[in-house]
């Protein structure tokens, strides 16, 4: 059994971690940290974990950390994940960042974003965990780079798109709502119940950090360098994305044409579910699972094709997808401990 | 007092009618219609009625109708509208239709999207219900065709701009958003609390009826001919629309020149409110009343204006409205009986 | 023109009295103070109240206050009102107090389940603010100790029962569920979304500070002295309380005497709203307005009667109930402000 | 590999199964059957099935049934089921039973609560199947009535102290909570997002058909024979029931008795988890797990001890609870198939 840690398990992404892995069937979880709720068992902190997940949370120097695990998921923010992860990647160990730290390649772009980066060297080897997209890479990394919720879900659904090249990049909208679980667990006025329940708006408009992330991996697949629009917004429900994408189609691409692309590129991908014709996804059946579910309407009236794609934010958009990526760094089944179907209702 | 009927009052916009008729200075509400539960009082079909609204729901004939009021509120689908509409008109009747049946001045297009119009013979006289645009043509009309939720909110976000011609018209997407309530009273599994709740959804993907409202009305306020992309979505909130609204910008045209735009065409008009820089619209916030709050957001990394309007899809966006457009059409003030606050929390 | 002030306006019950007041036709609000958004707008702080509130909230002394009102709304925490309401009393001002400290006569046992009480000596002169019970009292009162929302909704259901003497008051057991609003705006994890929504709990089990008033008015009413069970629960709902109180029912008592207890005591109490045989209240149609729904069960198999008390937790729970006692003190009609029917859905 | 099969699979219980038995390790999933969507993959009537059901809703008689697998759930409403388990029997079958029909012991109580019985002759054998009270005799059993959700949650709480003797049964009232996943996937106008959402009501008070259940259970524990109070209500959440359950508890009977009697009777059970002191269940807790949380408090001003309990009403309430049966059935680990931890948020 392979030892992993999680560091930050006091998050919704953290709790999510404790929860998949708990089952896993190759890896033992030893080792949880929490500053905040040194001490105390992290099933008081969650008590859904009561009885599945027996850790204290600790509060741990690094060193002390690379003597407790292999592998390990830094569920941190962003700054603080740059301090800690070379520390682990110094003694051997792998790691699944899940902040965005690691994310984008150029040290431009991030620091335009984001705060001046401190461990620059590793950007390059950094692999942007995204399985679709780069599982042999995936398979022999030591730093993967978790990807962002938002951006897993629009990447997914544009890249099959992208590579056979029928859509103008330029033309690219990306309207996405998001569950409320992305806003993590602070203790924020703008998260409380009342503020969110019974209500919808938009945020960051034109303004949000996993923008650049989105144009990395658009410009790359497509093989463009264009700048998209993408607008988040906060969804009353705890788990959920959805991305509605708006693109112009290349005149006489069709519904068979384009089917045909969904097919080749995720016929063999489980994690990736292609809705029937006219059917379009929804978060309610992806709720819990590392699914993606994605579907298209092309509309002949405007030109333009809508793609449509759902998944959890903290199981693909975060959690599972980083479980996926430990399955193939350490040669696991890619599906093991992922394998439970969405609940619902 | 003016005497008014609601023909339809069993449904969410029924029920909203009633609700802020009851307090209204200067009508008498004195009948309310329902086929479905003909014989109970209004209140025990709606128990937040008791005590205010005192009615029992009888299923009349046309004549019957006649001389119970002066003003009429038809809340019923349409289709259904099409047959009692021109009954009350020829006893000289005012009547604000709630349907979709007079909206369409081009006979053909109504055709399209909905069925066979057997009363074509009232879609020039039937003035569009907008009274931020039509104010001067409702104050004179008998017959009103109060506008659909979501083109309320899209054309009021998008109007100074096509006025003022700086944006390109092709370009405009309408990412749009709705309540539950929006989808009615009907006993339909799709709109069961288990089925919606927690969720988030597309439906009618580039073939929902309300497009070819938006696109007249767009295509009046533009000088031009163009069909645009509108995409409702469902929201698990009872009341409420955010509409999310993309276009490109002329080049040059910047923030303030923008703001001046929405401020001369909406400064003297109560029910709309301009949010300052940088804070955009919530349904939250308009949540039980007439206001349509609207934000926007310039990108100059795409050269596009992002819009978001948010209104109560069954207030400003159907029963208020319809009494905005009373109060016009019988020369009370305009904002009589819509004068509360928006309930928040 | 009656001149009117909120002492903590940045609450939801702050934020309630400005949404009721601002419509209020007797009176104008000239200040609404808030330590923490001083110099904001309050319709920055609170949106939905953007042109209809149009003032800064301030942070000013006790004689400062005094200069801008004759009626005071104390909206904040219990022990910061008995600082400030002694020096609104002594400039002859009248003051409706939302907080807990001048509502249990008895000092003793209000130190017991609070804190020392710095100002005994208005605990005699403060009037219960319940207008079903002490209208009289109130009506020539300046300190008006408003009542809490769960016992308003609990000594409402049971004020007939215990003033005829047919149920035994040792007996009584009231199981209460309310709204997140009841919690506050305080930045809390445990008023979270993502804490809140989807779920349901109880909390202060046999420990909650509402205990000791509602046993005291349940000991006036009754002429008894008997401790009760009361038992609050956390719903995911933003507005509502629903109390579900059991008791024993004296012998030979039936339904139609209880009924006719119901009727004497409420027929003229229009804010009270006697349910019909077999129908319970429900805590959707009271929301936003100022109605308490009563509605009973007898249990013949047990002995038991099970009363059912529904109302909107800050409006007949805080803010409109404040409303009405102003009316009261202030001569005005006892319903103004207050007329608005609840909205549903 | 034990064939098994779900009848009635298209309801909220019906997809609850599928979903938990998808991954069972000792079973294949051979038949589902519905007679509203025949001919359907389960996996369109219930898009989160896809890629883990690849089974075609059938309409199937008895004898097509049995030779379709060994072991059969019947998820259909009561009455129905009387018809169809007697036939599945007799083919020497194995039935677990989720209908209300084989539950109730003594005929006269079961015609009282829901009417004639056609097949009382099973009523006898049916083993109840709550498996923390009757393990050794499902193990034996060749009918299973699964428990009432309801009553799984007020007996799993009440069954230590009524086994030592320590309340007066006479004096128990169960105030539950459940959500709207328990009223099934009938398309009522009850059930809609918008009556449910943001609020809260009892129903069927002092009427429920769970009633004569509990009591069953609770006079065999308690070797009494008495009516209890039991007001369901209906949560605007998707799954969880929470039960507050009160009752007079014995003189001097403290805290670490109760305890040690929680402990002695669960410490053993899996599926029971009794929280620490002074932690109250929350429904969150136990979302999509078969797990029952039970806390308690006593009260020592009113003499009576609070219970509560929280569950999921299709897992633990259900189609959990009847795979857990099954797995005693057919004597597999009585966790197979249920290990998966409570999803939060």
């Amino acid at each position: 059994m392979t030892k992993v840690a999680i560091i930050g398990a006091s998050g919704y992404t953290g709790v999510e971690l404790a929860r998949i892995l708990c089952n896993h069937p190759h890896i033992t979880l030893t080792t949880v940290t929490s500053r905040q709720h040194e001490g105390s068992p992290l099933s008081r902190v969650f008590p859904n974990l009561h009885k599945k997940v027996d850790l204290i949370c600790e509060n741990l120097s690094a060193a002390e950390l690379c003597s407790r695990a292999d592998v390990f998921f830094t569920a941190v923010p962003h700054k603080t994940a740059m301090d800690i992860v070379p520390q682990l990647l110094a003694e051997k160990k792998k790691v699944v960042d899940l902040s965005a730290d690691f994310r984008i390649r150029d040290v431009t772009v991030y620091e335009q974003w984001y705060q001046k980066h401190t461990s620059p060297q590793f950007l390059q080897e950094a692999v942007y965990g995204l399985p679709e997209l780069y599982r042999d890479q995936i398979r022999s990394a030591r730093l993967i780079a978790n990807p962002g919720c938002y951006p897993t879900s629009i990447i997914l659904g544009l890249a099959p798109l992208l590579k056979a090249g029928v859509i103008d990049p330029q033309s690219i909208i990306a309207d996405s709502k998001s569950g409320t679980s992305g806003a993590g667990r602070s203790a924020l006025v703008g998260s409380l119940y009342c503020e969110v329940a019974d209500g919808f708006r938009a945020y960051k408009v034109a303004d949000h950090r996993h923008t650049p992330e989105i144009e990395q991996e658009i410009n790359l697949l497509g093989g463009c360098n264009v700048n998209i629009s993408f607008t988040p917004h906060l969804l009353p429900i705890s788990r959920g994305i959805l991305s509605t994408i708006y693109a112009r189609l290349d005149d006489g691409v069709g519904q068979d044409q384009v089917r045909d692309l969904y097919r080749e590129m995720y016929d063999n991908e489980y994690f990736v579910r292609i809705m029937p014709t006219d059917a379009f996804p929804a978060t309610q059946f992806v709720r819990g699972s590392n699914f993606c579910d994605i579907g298209f309407k092309i509309d002949p009236r405007t030109g333009r094709i809508i793609v449509m794609s759902a998944l959890d934010n903290i199981v693909k958009g975060a959690a599972g997808q980083a479980v996926q990526n430990m399955n193939l760094l350490c040669g696991f089944p890619e599906t093991a401990g992922l394998e439970g179907a969405p609940f619902f209702p």
